[in-house]
């Protein structure tokens, strides 16, 4: 079917997530290959229409529970995306939202006709994106840049137990630059925002190091009172 | 007319903005009073509905330029309110825009039906606002109490010249806090951000101060080599 001879929708609203993961030293995005027109064979975000009844911020939920099955994922709105020939089928605004998940979770096919199956895409290999997709993936990856330096989002992709060369390479591989090691473990164990525990690495070939735990409800503590995340 | 008498709108989306200024000391913004149902005589945040052939960045430079007759003001999208039942006219979305201007410019009355007159508040006196625009101006005042920090978008609210007491000042207000006045002063300098101008102040009762301007594009070419602006 060629794309002039789809159904023009009224005007309305989608929403779009860009799921992040990090898994074996790679930054990664949750990509859906479209299995209908517009943009068959393509990869995409994850997204759909909004129902009647259901909140903007519901919508972007039930998305990513169809995925993955988790309900307490990190999820933020990222921008709403209106330009007027943004969608083929009618004036079809599009409202973005940024999660970040642990990778071994488990990820199910998609729920939805339109999309043949869910696949990780490294960021340094996301293929041309359908819709005006590649231009919402790169406007959350610099969302994700900027704010882990000025809020601990970085845990939420890491396991809940990691060492502090883990967390590191994750600040490394997200800031695309290297860090100075010492500076990094010092600043990072300044806030007293880690738990260190009396636990170390499993099955590693290299000396086993320590396993630390982020302790969410000190920082949540630490910010009413005015404390600055900052790296 | 009783609301629930009121036409039912489809599903649809508008824009609303939320417009700081900084007056006489005083950090305000600009709202609408409401000439129709529903919410009638109430004040709300300037908007409207974004029409078909429009960008939704577009359409809310419009309303701008309705109210101020100025097309070079700061403004950028701040978040999208989607929640069921927040209009009582239908489904109806609203992207939310947050602007910061210059208040001496000239503001002329609304050129739209639903709106009687435009006024500035200061934000310590907003009072009730029409559907769920009191949720977005908090939200704005937190952006803005958060972004002032980190890039210097102060800037805007002030007069193209000013002092450094002027400047203080407004981080002042908007931060709700004192400011230790040599600290602020050597950190603000030292970025290389002001250019002092071989000029004082006119007409003031007080010895005259130096007048500063803010050198945007020394901040834009800083940026691009990575300089971060932080107080």
């Amino acid at each position: 079917m060629e794309i002039n001879e789809l159904p023009k929708l009224h005007s309305d609203f989608s929403v779009d997530c860009v799921i992040f993961g990090f898994d074996k030293g790679e930054l990664k995005i949750l990509l859906i290959e479209r299995a209908e027109e517009p943009f068959k064979n393509f990869m995409a975000l994850p997204g759909n229409f909004v129902y009647d009844n259901e909140d903007i911020d519901g919508a972007a939920g039930r998305i990513l529970r169809e995925l993955t099955s988790l309900s307490d994922i990190y999820l933020e709105q990222l921008y709403t995306f209106g330009e007027v020939n943004r969608h083929p089928q009618g004036r079809i605004i599009t409202v973005a939202y940024f999660a970040l998940i642990k990778v071994k979770k488990h990820i199910l096919n998609p729920q939805v006709a339109f999309a043949r199956k869910a696949e990780w895409y490294s960021v340094a290999d996301v293929p041309a994106l359908a819709f005006d997709h590649s231009k919402i993936f790169e406007k959350a990856y610099k969302r994700l840049q900027s704010k882990i330096r000025y809020q601990p989002i970085g845990f939420e992709l890491l396991p809940e137990k990691f060492t502090l060369s883990q967390l590191q390479q994750l600040y490394e591989v997200i800031l695309e630059k290297p860090i100075d090691k010492r500076n990094f473990r010092k600043k990072i164990l300044s806030f007293g925002l880690l738990v260190e525990l009396d636990e170390k690495q499993k099955n590693v070939s290299h000396r086993a190091a320590k396993l630390y735990k982020f302790n969410k409800s000190r920082y949540n503590n630490l910010k009413k009172m005015g404390f600055s995340f900052e790296l």
